[in-house]
């Protein structure tokens, strides 16, 4: 089964402890489809401007991903500028350019509607919407006509700025992942339990909370589930770490077709190890030149490290 | 088998978000010894002044505490206060009195010298070397004439301003319990992977980074074990939670007699779980009226919240 996923295909300038990366590959949809490609077939749908170097891309076409629903617009790239702290944890924005990405309306074709998996990476709450209704189709297995797993992210400039349709997005979608502070943020609290479980009544069945370096929580109406991060030594770059773990944690799911709660937790433990292997270098690096091989060792490791 | 505890019982003011407490009873050896007690019998030292209310600790002698190692001097007890922000992991002291507790010269009597586990609570590392010195006893079944089990924590202030001393203290003990901050201080680093790595070169076999409400990990030379927090949606105040957790901790490796990797990760749960009941309420009142079947109960849900 496969993943359709929209996002951002973007330019990022990082500077971090260890380096900086100037106008390197990123984006929401390139690191989720990079990390989710080891698991699932997956099809992308973003824009980029026409100073984009489309064979930057080419390592994702070796995979199993589907890139032509990449839309190439007159203008420039979407480009984020940041720095992270000693920490590695706390950043800061320095520039954001939406450009092309600015008004971006994803239109899904045909075949983007026969995928069962739909990543809703951070965006507009009205264009994740948007696309929820275009990928409706009647000729679904489920009666509902809808995707059988629907996540979506979201972040600080959307719960301030459109909390009212991002409400409305939350009503429809499985799972929402979201970082600690966010969660906070969205129910206006302090404590992540409660946050849980006051976003679980705004609709999703389950929550993830990416907490950095902490590692990440899974809350659901009957489970609970926590697990730390890798231990990395050497952290390089954070940047998509969040949007890595989607991809596993999605790409997991889709792969085994399954669920259930022990299905959730499986994909957690996936996510973590592909947000690991990304934060040891800049920009998709580590993705690029990363195995299965790899990628099943580490899992077993990780596994040892957390099975009490 | 027994444990010994070496550290304060004091007065404690505390301001949070769900409230205040004054001058309840507090300090690291009393949070230790509520904790430990549910697991084997613990012999307590430390200094109060003579306006300590003793009938306070009755809780302790009622279970397997004995507090006669508890000198009474003449003056005030020692007292700490301090304010929880909203988060309720970061805080700041807004007084501390030593009062009787400068110039604490611990002395064991030869009771002290049976139990195989010895915890040294926080304390200027100078007296955690002198404490182990005096528990050193010939008749030990180890020839080595030493405790089997010795953790000690410390804090800022000690690395700060007694880093010699420390490390000195660090190379005679088994296991260091330390918060993720001065892990990291100790160190002078900014990655918890390298400063577990580095720390275990300082002398002890094993770390224990306690991270707040962000779980807690455990470095050996062979093995890494994390987990998270237990998700307490009702946090009142978090004082005594390491010391809580250290109780736990050295309780079950007491009762079970082991000291291999696979009790070191049992002992991080049975920290955990008693740490999350001691943050329900302020002071000693939730280790107060803790019962075995709670602790049961509680430990078995956490193992299904953690186990992959």
């Amino acid at each position: 089964m496969g993943i359709l996923v929209v996002g951002t295909v973007a330019f990022d300038s990082v500077k971090t402890p260890e380096g900086e990366a100037n106008d390197a590959i990123g984006g929401s949809a390139t690191y989720f489809s990079a990390a989710a490609s080891f698991y699932a077939p997956v099809d992308v749908i973003a824009v980029v401007g026409n100073d984009f170097p489309l064979a930057s891309l080419d390592f994702l076409r070796e995979r199993q991903v589907d890139v032509s629903g990449l839309e190439v617009k007159e203008g420039k790239t979407f480009r984020w500028a940041g720095e992270y702290a000693a920490n590695m944890n706390d950043r800061r924005t320095i520039d954001t350019q939406l450009n092309v990405f600015s008004g971006f309306k994803p239109v899904l074709a045909e075949r983007h509607r026969t995928h069962d998996h739909v990543f809703l990476a951070n965006l507009d709450p009205d264009v994740q919407r948007d696309v929820l209704t275009q990928a409706y189709c009647p000729d679904r297995p489920d009666r509902s006509g809808r995707p059988g797993v629907v996540a979506c992210d979201t972040m600080d400039f959307w719960i301030e700025g459109q909390r009212t349709s991002l409400l409305s997005t939350l009503s429809g979608v499985d799972v929402l992942i979201i970082n600690d502070s966010e969660a906070l943020q969205l129910v206006d609290g302090h404590n992540l339990v409660r946050a849980a479980e006051r976003i679980l009544e705004l609709g999703p069945r389950a929550v993830v909370v990416k907490r950095g370096a902490h590692g990440a929580t899974l809350c659901t109406r009957d489970a609970w589930f926590g697990i730390p991060s890798y231990p990395v030594a050497d952290v390089v770059d954070p940047t998509g770490a969040g949007d890595t773990f989607a991809g596993g944690f999605m790409g997991y799911l889709a792969r085994s077709g399954e669920t259930g709660v022990g299905a959730l937790k499986r994909a957690m433990v996936h996510g973590s190890v592909m947000a690991s292997f990304n934060v040891e270098d800049f920009s998709v690096r580590r993705l690029e030149s990363l195995t299965e091989a790899e990628i099943t060792d580490r899992h077993d490791r990780f596994m040892e490290m957390i099975t009490p």
